[in-house]
C-alpha cells in the first residue's frame, strides 16, 4: 500500500525576509530609476507571467510575496500551483496594478521562479529515470549559500526526498570524521551515546569491509560512496543477510538499515545505480547548477 | 594601447554577513552534532582544500571568512588568489586548527568556492571564444537571489565585464517600459531629464527601425535583443554612419553609442555574434546555472 | 559497554548575536550611566565571579562573550568548564580590565550564567533520581522564547538527553494532529511517506489500545502521555511482545520502538515512572522555570 | 486620594520581532513537518486556548501576533485581557482557520502566554502579601536575557512597580561602584553632576552609618540591602528625622528620599519587611524563575 | 524642447526598516509611558499636522509609515504630496485614531518631515538662484550617516539633480586617488579599462592644465574644485574648443564632457558660478545641515 | 562646591552596527570602484585627518571603527580625544595602511566626525552664552532619525545636559496630553500613580496659572513654553515661594521643582532667558541642523 505524501506549506514568515532582501538587492538606494523616469505614477498595467519551457513550477509564494512587498495594491492571480507540470506558453500568473510596481517587482519574482522551477524540473527528470524501482533520489548539503531551504522545497516538488537540512538534524559520519576519530563502528556508537532518541545516524563507508564493520553498530543508514552498480548490488545482499530477511521481506521492512549511494550520479548513470536495489541516491547536481526554467513577464494591456 | 584592469577587493565587511548567514543556515540550532559526537574537543587537524577540475578560482575571502567565523584559532593559508587558473589536484588552501572547527566550517567554505569558481570558470570559457574580437561578455540582472554581488565579482574574475548591479545604478529601458510609456526616443529623453549626470542610459530595441529612432535621442547604449549576426552587422553599420565615423575611428571612439547584443547566446553562437562588430554580449547563462568547480577538503594529518 | 558521550561545543558564532542583543537591551541608548558618572575612565579593576550555591556550571562561553563584546581589553580567566559541579564559594571566573567595562558587562554575564546553570543544576537533580535505571530524562519544546538552543545545551550538561529542537527536525504526532487528520496508524504511515530517510517519527498515544494501533505502523518512538507507573509497565510489556524479544534482548535492541513517558513528572514521581521500564521521560519543568544558580561578581582589587 | 494607574499598551511594533524570532526558532528550516505530513492543506480547525490553573493572564498580544504571523487567515478571538484573573478551565482565546496554521503557531503562542502569565501570577502573590501596607513590590535587572521588557510588563500586570529597565534610565550606585570610586556621598554628588534633570539617582548602602552618609547627598532613593525588619524600621526613622517630617506627613511627602529594601525576599519574609515602613521591596524571584501558568490548546471541531 | 522629469516613488519597502528603527529608538523598552499614564486606552483623537513655515514638503510616506507601524487603526489623510510648496498654516495631514497611538507616533513622523522638508526647501532656494541658467544644483556624498537615500530624494524634490549615491555607482577620481596612483589621464584610462559600459567616469582637477590633461582621456565629467567664476568661464571655453563645437551646439550636445564646479558654494556665490557656463554645481550644504521646516501636530478634537 | 562630571564611554558595541550600516550605504554592491580601478592592491598610504575650523571634536571612536571595519590592517593614531577644542589646521588622526582601505573608509569616517563635531561645537557656543548663570542648555527629542544617541553624546561633549533619550525614560506631559486627558494636576498625579520610583515627571505649562495648578501636584520639572524673560522671572519667583525657600537656599535646594524654558531659543535670545533664573533651557537647534565642522583627509606619503 503506497501512501501519497501531502505537499508542504511554504509559510510567508519563512520566505518574506529572503524576498525582501532580494528586492533590496535589486532596488539599491535609488530604486527603479527606469520606471520612475519613463512611466507616470498614475499608469496601471496588467501583465502575465508565462513559461517558455516545459517543467515543474516552484516558487509561486515567493513571486506573490515579491509583488506584495513592492506594492500591496498589485493584484496577483495564480493560475498554477507549486508542483504543477507546465508546458511552453502556459500562463502562471496574472498581475494587475500600478505599472511602476509591476515592473519594479518583475525581476526578483522571476529570478525566484526560474531558479526553483529549474531545480524542481531537473529533479523530476532524475526521479523519472528510476521511477520503475523503489529507490528514491535525494539531495545533499551542497546547496547555494542562503538558498538551502528553498532548494530542498523545490527538490521535494520535483518528486525526490530530502536529506539533512544542516549539520544539526541528523548525524552523517564521513571519511574525515573517521580519519580524525578512529574506526567506523566506534564512531557510530559514539554518535548513539551522544544523540537523543529523535536523531538518526548515517555513516559513510568506502568499501564493503568497512560496511560490514559499520553494520555491527546498527546505524540507521549507510552511505556507499563511489561504488559501481555491481558492488552496490553486493552491498544490498550483505545488508539483507545481516538483517536475516527474505528478499520479499527486505524491501518493506520498516526498521532495517537503509542504504544510500552517492558519487558519479547523473542522468546517464542513475538508472543502473537504482536497479542495484539500494534505497536512496543522493546527488548535488540537482541543487548546485540546475538550468533555470525560462519564465518571462509581458505587459498585456495599457 | 590597452590598459589591463586592476583586480577588485572583496572587503570582509561586504561578505561577512553573508558567510555568517550561510554558517547559521548549516549549523542550525544544535550545531555540528556529528563532530561533537565523534571528535574530542582537544583534537587538532590539518586539512587541504584541493580542486579536482581545471578552472578559475573565486571566493578565497569567503572561505577564509567561513573558517574565521567558526573559530579564529584556525590558521588559514591560501595557496592561490582569486582569478588564478588552477588544474586538477592543485591545493588552494591549507587549514590547521581544532578538528571540530575545521570540519564544521568545511561545507560552507566549499559551497562558496565551488559556486563562485564555477561562475568564473564558465565565464572564462565564454570570454575565450571571443578573445579575438574587441567585444566583451557581460552579465545581467538574472542572478540567484541574494548572491548577485558575489556573482558579478566572479564574472569579472572570469574576464567579463559587469552590467547593472541593480535597478538603480543605470537606466535600461526595455520593451515593457516602452509598451507602457510610449515611444523609444521619448523614453530616452525622459530618462535624460530624470537622471543625474553620472547615470548612463541604455535602451532595448527589437529591430533596426526602432534602433534608428533610438539613435535620434543619443542613448549611451543600445541593446539589440534576439537578432542574428547578419542584422547585428547591419546595426553596427547604422551606428557608425549615424556617428559619422570611419571604420577605423569607430572602434575606439570613446563617447559614441555602444551596442550590446542579447538573446540566444551560448558557447556555440557567441563567436559569430561577436564577429558582427557589436561591443557587448550579455547572457544570464554564466550566473544562473554555471556548473560548480569540483573542490574538496581532505584531512591530511592527525 | 557504555560509551560516555563527548561534550558539545558552543561556538561563538552561535551565541554572539544573542549576547550582543542582551547587552544592548541592558545598555539602552545612553549606556551605563552609573559607571560613567562615578568611575574615571582610566581606573582598572579585578573582579571575581563566585557561586553561592551548589550546582552545575553552564554558560561560561556566554559570560566570556559578554565581557569581550563590551571591551576586548578585559582579560577573562575561566576557573571552571561548562558541566563542572561547583560548591558554594567556588570561583568561576576572574576578570581584569578597565573598571567601567567590567561593571558594564557584569549583569548580562551573570544573567546568562545564573539561568543556564540553574537549568543544568535542576536537570541533574532529575537525572540523579533515575540514575539506577536505564531511562533518561529529556526536555520538550516548552522553552522560553528565544532561549531554546541554550536551554537544550544546559539540559545536556545536566546529564539529560535532548528532544526535538523544533517543529522541523523530527515528527511528533500529537492528539491534535490525530483529531484533525484521522487515526494513529494512518498518521504514522503518512509521516513515513512524507519524510526523508533521516527523520524519526514519534507518535503520542493516550491509552494502551491506541498504543497497539500505533505499533502496527512501526513508529520510531511512542509517547505515553499521563499514564501512571502501572500502565507504563504494561506498555513496556506490550512493546516487548510486539518486538518478539526476550526481556534481556529488549533493553539493548538498537532498532526497536522506543517508549517515552510524559505528564505529571516531578522530583517526587520520576523514580516510579523510570522504574516502569520505559526509555525516556520528558518534562518541561527543567526548562520553563528552573530556579537560578546564585552567582555574583565582586571587585577584589583597586 | 489614590489614583488607579492606567494599563500600558504593548504595541505590535515592540513585540513583533520577538515573536517572529520565536517562530523561526521553532519552525527551523523545514517548517512544521508533522502537520505537513498528516494534515491536508485544505483542512480547517477551531481550537480553544484554556487555562488549567488560577492566575493573572499576560501575553495576549504576543499570542495574537504568533497566529497572525504564521497565517493572517487565522481568526483570533480573545476572551480575556491582559491583567484579568482567570480560574482553571477558563477559555482565553478561540482561534479558527487552516488547521496547519493553527497547529504551527500553537507552541510559540503558548510559550509566551505560560511564561508571562506565570510572572504576573507570582507577582500578584507577592503583592497580595503586602497589600495592607503602603509598600510596593518592584523588580530588578535580573531578568532572562532578551525577555526583559516583556517581564517588566508582566510584573506591572501582577500589581507591582517597575525598577530600572537598563543601565541607562536611572543611576544605581552599588557596592562595586563605591569600592572602585570612593565614598557613598561623593558618588551621589558625582552622579548629580553627570546626569540630566530627568534622571533619578539611587544608592545602595550596607548599613545605617553608610545610609546617614548617603542622606547628606540627597539621593532620590536609598537601597537597603540585606537588612532585617528591625534595622529597616530604624532606617525609616532615620530618614523621617533627616527630612524633618512628622510621621503623618512622611508617608505622602512627594519629594522625600524613598527607601527600597532588597535581599532575602520571599513569600514568607516579605510581609515583615513591608511592615517596617520602607517604600519599595525589590526581588528577582518574580522574573528569573516564576513557575509557568499551565495553558493548553485543544482542537474543538473538525 | 525641455522634458519635465517625472517624480520618483518612495516604496514602503525602502523606508519601512528605517521608520521602524526610528520608532524603536524613540519608544525604547518601556514605550510611551506618558500616554500610558495619562490617556485611557479607549480614548480617540483627531490631530492635524501643520506647517509653520513656507517651504517644500518631503517625507509624507515616512510620516504615513510611522503612524501605520505604531497602529494600523490610525487613519492617515494626506492633504499634500511630496514636492508641493506650502505656506505657514497649511495642513499637511489629518490623523484620526486611538489617542495613545497618535501621540506615540507623532515625534518620529515629525522628525522625518521636518528634516526632509528642510532639505527640499533649502535646495529649492539654491535652485531658484540659478534658474535663469542651464546649470543645475547637485548634491554630494557628504550626507548624514544612514540618511543618504532619503536626503537624495529630498534634494530631487527641491529641484536639484543627484550625484553618486555611493562609491559603487560611478567613478569619481579625486586628488587623493591621483596622489597615490599617478597622473590624471592615466587614472581615467584605468577607470575605463576597469568599468563596465554602464558606469560613468568623473575626474576632479585642481587647475586648467590638469583639466587639459584630463580631456585627452575623454572622461564623462570633469570636476573643477575651488575655482572662481573667471577660471570656470575659461574652463568652459577650453572644453568647447576641445569638443570642436560652436557655442550654440555646445549647450545641448548630448555626449560632450560635462563640467561640474564645487567649493565655496553658498547662496551668495552660486549665481556667479552658474553664469560661468558650467553644467553642474555640487554642494554639501543642502544635505549636511539644512535648517528644518517647522512642522507641528495639534490635537483638534476630543 | 562644584563637581566636574566625568566623560562618558562610547562603547564599540553601541556604535559598530551604525558604522557598519553607514559603510554599507556607501560601498553599495560593487564597493569602491574608483580605488579598485586606479590604485593597485599592494599600494600603502599614510593620511592625516585635519580640521579646517575651530571647534569641539566628537566622534573619534566612530572614525576609528570605520577604518577598522573596512580593514583591520589600517593603523589608526588619534591625536585628540572627544571633547577637545581644536583650531584650524590641527591634526586629529593619522591613518596608515593599504591605500585602497584608507580611501574607502574616508567619507564615512569624516561624515560622522563632521556631523558630531558640528553638534558639539554649536552646543558649546550656546553653553558659553550662559556660562555666567547657573542655567544649563539641554537638548530635546527633535533629533535626526537613527542618530539620537550619538547626537546626545555630542551635546554632552559640548557642555550641555541631556534631556530624555526617548518616550520611555521619563514622563513629559505636553499640551496634547492635557488636551486629551484633562487637567494638568490630575495628569501629574496619574503619572505618579503609573510610574516606578526611578522615573521623573515633567509637565509643560503654557502660562503662570497653569504653572500654579501644576505645582499643587509636585512634579519634578515644569516646562515653561514660549514665555519671555519677564514671565520666566515671575515663574521662578512663584516656584521659590511655593517651596518656601529663601533666594539663597533656592538655588541649590536638591529636591525642589526644577524649571525648564523652551521656545524661541537662539544665540541672540538665550542669555536673557538664562538670566531669568530658570534651571534649564532646551532647544532643538543644536541637534537638528548644526553646521558641520569642516574636516578633511589628505594623503601625506606615497
Amino acid at each position: 500500500m503506497t501512501v501519497t505524501p501531502l505537499r508542504p506549506t511554504l509559510l510567508a514568515i519563512m520566505v518574506e525576509d529572503q524576498v525582501r532582501a532580494a528586492l533590496q538587492e535589486d532596488l539599491g538606494r535609488a530604486g527603479d530609476i527606469t520606471t520612475y523616469a519613463t512611466i507616470a505614477p498614475s499608469l496601471m498595467a496588467e501583465a502575465r507571467v508565462n513559461t517558455r519551457q516545459e517543467g515543474i513550477v516552484a516558487g509561486m509564494e515567493l513571486a506573490r510575496t515579491a509583488f506584495r512587498l513592492v506594492d500591496p495594491a498589485v493584484v496577483f492571480d495564480a493560475h498554477m500551483e507549486d508542483g504543477d507540470r507546465v508546458k511552453p506558453g502556459d500562463a502562471l500568473i496574472t498581475v494587475n496594478g500600478p505599472a511602476r510596481s509591476v515592473l519594479s517587482a518583475e525581476r526578483v519574482a522571476l529570478n525566484f521562479l526560474m531558479h526553483l522551477s529549474g531545480i524542481a524540473t531537473l529533479t523530476a527528470r532524475y526521479a523519472a529515470e528510476i521511477a520503475h524501482t523503489p529507490a528514491k533520489v535525494t539531495c545533499t548539503r551542497k546547496t547555494l549559500p542562503g538558498l538551502r531551504a528553498l532548494a530542498k522545497y523545490a527538490v521535494r516538488l520535483g518528486g525526490a526526498s530530502n536529506h539533512r537540512y544542516g549539520l544539526d538534524d541528523a548525524v552523517l559520519i564521513k571519511d574525515n570524521h573517521i580519519a580524525v576519530s578512529g574506526g567506523v563502528a566506534s564512531a557510530v556508537r559514539a554518535a548513539r551515546a551522544y544523540c537523543g532518541h529523535l536523531v538518526k545516524i548515517e555513516v559513510e563507508v568506502d568499501g564493503l569491509d568497512q560496511m560490514r564493520e559499520a553494520l555491527t553498530a546498527s546505524p540507521d543508514v549507510i552511505l556507499l560512496d563511489n561504488m559501481g552498480p555491481e558492488r552496490l548490488r553486493e552491498a544490498v545482499e550483505i545488508n539483507r543477510l545481516a538483517a536475516g530477511l527474505s528478499p520479499e521481506a527486505y524491501r518493506n521492512a520498516p526498521n532495517r538499515v537503509k542504504l544510500e549511494a552517492s558519487g558519479n550520479v547523473d542522468l546517464t548513470t542513475i538508472k543502473a545505480i537504482a536497479e542495484s536495489g539500494i534505497d536512496y541516491i543522493s546527488t548535488s547536481k540537482i541543487t548546485m547548477a540546475a538550468p533555470t526554467l525560462d519564465v518571462g513577464l509581458d505587459v498585456v494591456t495599457r
